[in-house]
């Protein structure tokens, strides 16, 4: 019985992981078709996102399968607990990478960035794969170093955001309304991305160390 | 044992309608600090979160709890698991009406808002108010008539944040990019929190009919 248990675990490991390479490819691929206005690139994010969201429904209903048959207490029921509300965070930040890819094809075939706020949209693309990559080893190897470095990254993406903002109203004649409204809402989208990289990274750390980590949420 | 374990269950409900209710003033509070600009009422709903958010780790913990000691299955367990996820809606809920109140404190003494998209956003403002109530009685009655209703409070959202944006990228020479920046903000703030009503009605509807309905998420 034990046996089975620990392999359901281990089985909602991987598919956590798997979950999170999804994710990691579509915020790769949605910043992609931003900054270089690939129409097909952003609809393949946008066809992809619902099998991030029936990962996140399968896992969800095989975690209640598995507390109302096994009835674990402690620690394994706060890991499947854990894997509830990663799930979450992950399906999440799918929506977050369609999102971006959604505004890239709704501009297209122009841009929807102006030229003046690409060098901060490359470095928030960046910054935001580096969180997806960190979050998928950190559910594999319950890497804690890197744990810390997902927050670090998170700092990045929130200096960005503010850098944005310091762009569109720097009074610009060049930055339409419409590209104002467009450069928020993106910002937006990979700063959040980053807060919930953080919250999977902090119920890992968790769930390793017992401590808990207070996050201002944005 | 099973008559403790209804009593805990009961608790359970009634700490989410204590949530939910201290949601709704949240929300109504920091509209009402945001079209009139008041500061003591914006620093309130600010001093006043983190109260939402020590409720959904007391409730959390105690959903926890309540699993590892009674062990439940089927349907129980299945409120409990509602539970949490309805705990982490309502916590998302008074953040974002938080966050139209630092918009709010941060522009004073002048107001965040352009007088041209007032009126849109005491619509916006109103209907939050209406889906903050509505979730409250949802939660508390079972009342999956008024669970439609929050759906169509949030379709009202939905629409008045298309609207924000009609009227930020209209051209009028009034509003500056600051502006345009934080109705944007503000507007998006007000939607998500519809969503996360509509979730928390939602999963009301599916613990008394079984009925899972897809939503779009934004």
């Amino acid at each position: 019985m034990r046996d089975i248990f620990t392999a359901e675990l281990t089985a909602l490991g991987e598919d956590l992981v798997a979950m999170s390479r999804l994710v990691e490819t579509a915020i790769s691929s949605a910043g992609t078709a931003l900054l270089t206005k690939d129409l097909a690139l952003a609809e393949g994010v946008i066809a992809d996102d619902h099998t991030i969201d029936a990962m996140e429904r399968d896992l969800d209903e095989r975690c209640v399968q598995l507390i109302a048959q096994q009835q674990p207490v402690a620690r394994d029921l706060r890991i499947i607990i854990a894997g509830l509300r990663m799930s979450a965070s992950l399906e999440r930040m799918g929506d977050l990478a369609r999102h971006v890819a959604e505004l890239a094809r709704l501009r297209y075939p122009a841009a929807a960035l102006p030229a003046e706020v690409e060098p901060t949209f490359t470095a928030m693309h960046h910054a935001a794969v580096d969180v997806a990559r960190k979050v998928t080893t950190v559910i594999e190897n319950l890497d804690l170093d890197l744990a810390a470095e997902i927050e670090s990254d998170d700092d990045t993406l929130d200096d960005l955001l503010a850098q944005t903002f310091t762009l569109t109203t720097s009074g610009s004649a060049a930055m339409t309304a419409q590209a104002v409204v467009d450069v928020t809402l993106l910002a937006r989208y990979f700063e959040r991305f980053g807060d919930h990289g953080v919250s999977v990274a902090s119920r890992v750390v968790y769930l390793v160390t017992g401590e808990v980590e207070e996050h201002h949420a944005h």
